[in-house]
């Protein structure tokens, strides 16, 4: 079963809009076992419409588009696809209704402009919006199903995983399609590839495995096809997830799909009934912004102090002057003496510590831009590393955040056996 | 002049990756006065790739290609093209050797593979690669001109914008697109249009307004095309430029493009050789990340406090046990504390303080989710407002930083004066 994507939007064309819309489609039909032929992106007119419709179907048996749809671009989508399904453009009362009590709950009332709205391709099976107005559209044409959505994005989430892949997965007897994920940290795509190269080689036909990094961590995606046996596909799925992860053990974080370290973090904090601070430097307040990202978190994080002069590492942490001006704030006698400060002054069962050069300034020979020491502790022990990152101000603050949640989790860990 | 844009790549198709490359060169195609008639994302297979030739070729003067080329998938694009274009793959000695100077930098030698880079379509004028390995290639047929460049971003834009777009624009002598910006906070894009609607509807022919809102902030883009008088042109179009600024005076921020409300009030603070420092509840360090994602912020910044719980608001901050016990964490009270405890202790000359309930736990019917106190000071002065925010934590963190760094602006601003 192969698909097509058309969306239709000018804003794309020019480049104010990125198309996340067709990513979005792409990957919910992937998993329900559609592959998607092509993905294309035309104006909002007439011709260009029409033409779109006609390349998006060539190699496809659905053809999902969205965008045109809504007060201002209506007419002309509408007309399009009322010739291109060669039918014509009717008043929907049920649709009027719709759309009149949606604008007049929000003391809007335009009635022409409802009405014109309203006026549907008479061939189409119309799709529920739970979200707005615009209904979407189903068509059949030469066993092809056309499905029209609006370019909204929530709507069209909404819509196609509610209504259109479910009602087209029960009609064409699609395969199920398995995933299992594997979230790792710590440890580069190069390196997993040697360490599993003999699982991957034996994967059984119709399994595949996917390496997809971001920064510095690495998702590893197993695929499957479910024809018959679910209940087995999914045990023999889980025996490789389960095989993988054992040679990576230490790495792997998580098993749910883009699960964060902050959240696995915060995680093993609540299972622990313990807390964490932050003292940050050159990552000025990120860790702090990530783990204060995930819902709940104020159960276990109880702050973050940002000391970015010498004069607050002494202040607000407690790091001598003489370390500071003995060793530099980027040294490891420095982060130690953060990370102390900072269990000492806020009291928290754990702490994590950053002191760097961001860049693109501040570098010395000694130090060049790119230098970053990181620990975590409790009032026991304090770890601390140095890296040497890249040049990039905003990548080295986003990895150190990475590095430092990560050496957290394995000092967790470590200190739980 | 009409373009289209041909993304390859398997990783598109199955949603895995965004194509953000279609909307740079999109952008940059319509600054440069080519608009684009398409964008077309098609598989990494011989097939795909010669179709999508076909196809984007069709309503175009210029097709932009990118990806394909690099070590795994290089053999078929080429072919492909070697094919569409009725040439042949050649060895190119100078290709090779530069191949393999880069390779050998790096400790590789691969010169099998080397080999196969360096196979090139006959027909093809090379254009350079200062970024990588993979040579961009032009290829002219029936007047229309095919540009292949690599798919990683930074080595397609550098391309792109050095090469590709400057010899285009020479030999087609293309019309001077001339943009003008407007970056304003604090007013929303209704209100924005209300007051310049008379401004807006006089709009000379050719020239043309567009509201680009993004958190809050609105980016008004004034662009024109000029075809004989440059100087002129620039003149009128700064006109107006100034003219609508007038009407929304204390909302402009900026008048560069994308420039980030975190930079201007940086560039405010060094100018009067002023510093800040933030004390965060809900927004959990995501301000003082703004703040230091600026290079050269540690001229102004000097730390930032992240007091979560209760007991770190008194500790950290100097708020009263009764102050939080009678009015709680979210209130006018503890928000006014806040600043002043933070002035107090960390001495800067300015003062940015956050509490509220980002959600989604945590309200109450006095104080429903999205309830935040924000409030901006120095030593004389504390100003505080409540907002009414939405249910969404990641919005709201978001929302209320460009908030608050708007709130100190335009106090500067007035101690200024």
């Amino acid at each position: 079963m192969k698909a097509s994507i058309l969306t239709i939007g000018d804003e794309i064309l020019n480049g104010t809009t990125i198309d996340t819309n067709s990513a979005y489609i792409a990957k919910q039909s992937v998993a329900n076992g559609i592959a998607i032929a092509g993905i294309y992106s035309i104006s909002d007119s007439y011709n260009g419409i029409y033409e779109g419709l006609e390349i998006a179907g060539k190699n496809a048996d659905i053809i999902f588009i969205t965008g045109g749809l809504g007060p201002t671009k209506d007419d002309i989508t509408k007309q399009a696809l009322a010739n291109f399904f060669k039918t014509e453009l009717c008043f929907n009362a049920s649709v009027f209704e719709k759309i009149e009590s949606y604008f007049k709950k929000r003391g809007n009332k335009q009635v022409e402009l409802n009405r014109k709205l309203a006026m549907i391709p008479s061939s189409a099976e119309l799709i529920p919006n739970d979200k707005g107005t615009a209904m979407g559209m189903r068509f059949v044409q030469h066993d092809k199903i056309y499905i029209s959505m609006p370019g909204v994005p929530n709507e069209m989430r909404y819509m196609l995983s509610n209504y259109i892949l479910p009602k087209i997965a029960s009609e064409k007897n699609l395969p199920t399609i398995l995933n299992k994920y594997i979230m790792s940290a710590g440890i580069g795509e190069s390196a997993i590839y040697e360490k599993i190269e003999d699982i991957e080689a034996s994967l059984p036909p119709g399994t595949t495995l996917a390496y997809l990094p971001n920064l510095g961590n690495v998702k590893l995606r197993l695929t499957t096809t479910v024809n018959e046996d679910s209940a087995k596909a999914i045990a023999n799925l889980s025996a490789i997830q389960s095989e993988i992860s054992q040679r990576i053990a230490q790495h792997v974080y998580s098993f749910n799909e883009n699960e964060s370290l902050a959240k696995c973090v915060g995680d093993l904090l609540i299972k622990k009934k313990m807390t964490l601070s932050t003292a940050e430097s050159c990552t000025g307040g990120y860790i702090s912004h990530l783990i204060t990202s995930i819902p709940g978190s104020s159960a276990y994080f109880e702050g973050a102090i940002t000391a970015y002069s010498y004069d607050f590492k002494e202040k607000l942490l407690g790091v001598s002057n003489k370390t500071l001006n003995t060793y530099g704030a980027v040294s490891e006698e420095t982060i130690q003496e953060m990370t102390r400060g900072l269990l000492k002054k806020l009291g928290t069962n754990y702490g994590i510590a950053v002191s760097g050069i961001a860049g693109p300034g501040g570098g010395t020979p000694d130090k060049p831009v790119g230098t970053v020491w990181i620990a975590v502790g409790n009032k026991n022990e304090v770890k601390a590393k140095c890296f040497s990152l890249t040049n990039q101000r905003e990548y080295n603050i986003k990895i150190s955040a990475q590095i430092a949640l990560n050496m957290l989790r394995n000092f967790i860990l470590e200190n739980e056996s």
